[in-house]
């Protein structure tokens, strides 16, 4: 079963983003901003209630400290400093869920961070350890690749489970990368496509690249939105054809 | 038996705040910043090891988010928004203590916080609230006035121990409120001073005001301070006459 | 003539907020913020833009540094610190002015700042101070109130010109200040009535008070807002009658 | 004449860095720090201050917005983002520089983006364009390589004037850049070494490198530092034998 996972508790005091509220029931795994590029405590309380409520799974979705740059901007940390950020955040959102009765299920670093550690192996350990040390039964998602072997070496030296990720709407090259988004093609914004994409990742486990080849990818979760109307319209629709 | 308690890990970025190290050997207890009036992740990492080392207890020292003003600034903030920010960094520092296999203690609001829930016993509860969901094992350190009963009544109804704080260096009214820093000698500089009332705080429970009268004063704590060299060796001399 | 202002340049990163580039064809000038309650640098630039574009009069809205309150919550600032972050904000903004051969023409402080000012006149005149120590040919809007001597023989020692400012949509007392949003009427939502009101102003420089009393209010600019489209389309309606 | 350059005003709020007070007497010119990685509104006003009571030129040192990592940390920013915060770091000072009647002379980057605009000249670029924006008669300071081509024409393209920096106490390579501070030699810690390279360097316009080579580099200012004691010492025993 392949669980879709939505970014939420992305407003930030006054300024809101995200449906929060209308996503909730078609997706299985939220990832909650822990207040380093969206998320203030106020919201992130609020999100844990939401997410009981639909009986989400709670991710943390740690990030860099860049709120102006929504954590999107690659940042030169040291390693020790992105292993403390990330033990901050995940402890700050941990505080909310255990003042809510509720469990913290997994971790997924955030834009910036996210694809830094994708590129980066030690990058990608510092983020690992922080998670094993706060808690080793948190789950730790990755972009899911034709390869993953050193993530994965990485995560079992330290004892955590891996969640592999899948893109739906975006589109992937042959060596199983998604194609930036600066390139045409690279995302999907056709409905019946992605779910044409989905069935096969979910039936065969393979993903249609670009070019037309067909790649096995491994997929726990598919990333989905819900940044308007129409991307929780298209989750919708994900979600009652799954 | 009084037990010193100290501020720490109030260091930021490269900039650095407090002889942290100096200090620990002389203290049984350690308020960390928690990151919004200061203390960055990499600082509350280390600050936990530096009291697991000294067999220090460690306790959380929430602020207003405001690190230009040192978290001494009040601020007109709502009570849920307080009661989220405690949350909030209660949770961050817990984090750090569970990386370390570490135990938090007991909560110290800081600055403005800590005079505004002093003065405000809305404030107090928002805090205490947040404090009694995270943990309610959990203690918190409130100033030792000659009438506290407000704030004992709201620990109790939430679940919550209190400890009782006495600054041995401020001079009190006979009200037993600290006398205003603008005010002539409302800060002793005398250790001799200083020793004399601890001694007759543990002796007899009272605390001579600066009128000279004495009250009584239930003191858990004393609040001792570990900024420069001169107040660590005072520090160290109080704890060598205890 | 009355002159409509709006606040503007409110966005911040990735979080938008107000309909700028709607509201700007209807006012003549526009508030626009400096980085301490909203607005990024690369916001200001745009706005900067947008406001020569349409003609609109461009005034800088300092305010508390506090993003996640958006500025609205009073902060205890000390009198110097606020005249310094009153410097800054201007200066920033004056920066973007500067760039785009544009004239910075008037402040108005924001949120809880423009509340405090108007309540203690030492506030008032730390801000007047540094509106003066920046350039004196800034005018400084304020809170029309039925006595504001005050406030006028400050800004006359420091040479600056006053503008007095009026609340539309908002319901005044018998004393001629605004009654808080808690109260029932406070906010008047009927296109029609905020239009009587501000016809009433222009012909006779009176306004009526919750209770049905006129009282006379100096207005040389009436505040309206450009949030959503409701409020976009009654600042459109006021302008066309005007 | 090679002029003394140093950071300063990198204090913020209640932290303190560098001791302005005793570096001014022997620096030609002194960068301030403009709130981004440090220097808050208050400490830019009196900074302004102190360079006008020690005749000091002031120069603008803008970052990127870093706080906790002291904006030594490279951060991936759009060339756009760079040029706005720039401007708003420069205005933010010149409002200070202005209600001293005061004037800004000069703009040097600091730390990450100093080295990312040496090392990319579009990111060059969104700098210099930002100068020549705000105020074109600034001049824009560069490190000073052997092949500064790029940077020229850029400037010259834009109407600015370089100026270029050395560092007297750090090994430069045969290409004429630093020697990396991971690497031994790369800080010289002799003051009599450093007072030599500087003498060279006035004479002849060379310096030495670490593999005892000489070349030619252009220079109008020298680094220094005022961190520390020591560090004050050293410039005052350059100033005096300058």
């Amino acid at each position: 079963m392949i669980r879709l996972n939505c970014d939420a508790g992305e407003s930030f005091g006054s300024w809101k983003m995200g449906l929060d509220e209308a996503i909730m029931p078609y997706v299985d795994m939220a990832n909650f901003a822990c207040g380093f590029h969206a998320g203030d405590p106020l919201i992130m309380d609020k999100s844990i209630q939401l997410a009981l409520k639909h009986g989400v799974s709670i991710g943390a979705h740690p990030a860099y400290p860049d709120l102006v740059g929504f954590g999107r901007r690659s940042m030169a940390c040291s390693l020790e400093e992105i292993e403390a950020m990330v033990i901050y955040q995940i402890g700050a959102l941990q505080g909310f869920a255990t003042a809510h009765n509720a469990t913290l299920s997994y971790v997924k670093p955030h834009g910036g961070l996210y694809n830094d550690m994708m590129k980066n192996e030690r990058i990608f350990e510092a983020v690992a350890k922080a998670v094993a040390r706060v808690n080793p039964r948190l789950k730790l998602m990755i972009l899911s690749m034709v390869d993953t072997s050193v993530h994965e070496r990485i995560a079992k030296a330290l004892g955590l489970e891996l969640l592999y990720e899948v893109f739906a709407d975006r589109a992937y090259d042959d060596a199983g990368l998604l194609v930036p988004r600066t390139q045409k093609g690279a995302v999907l914004h056709d409905v019946q496509q992605v779910l044409a994409r989905l069935k096969l990742l979910q039936k065969e486990g393979v993903l249609e690249t670009i070019s037309g080849k067909k790649i096995a990818l491994r997929a726990d979760t598919l990333c989905v939105h819900g940044d308007n109307e129409e991307a929780v319209l298209l989750v919708e629709t994900l979600r009652k054809s799954m």
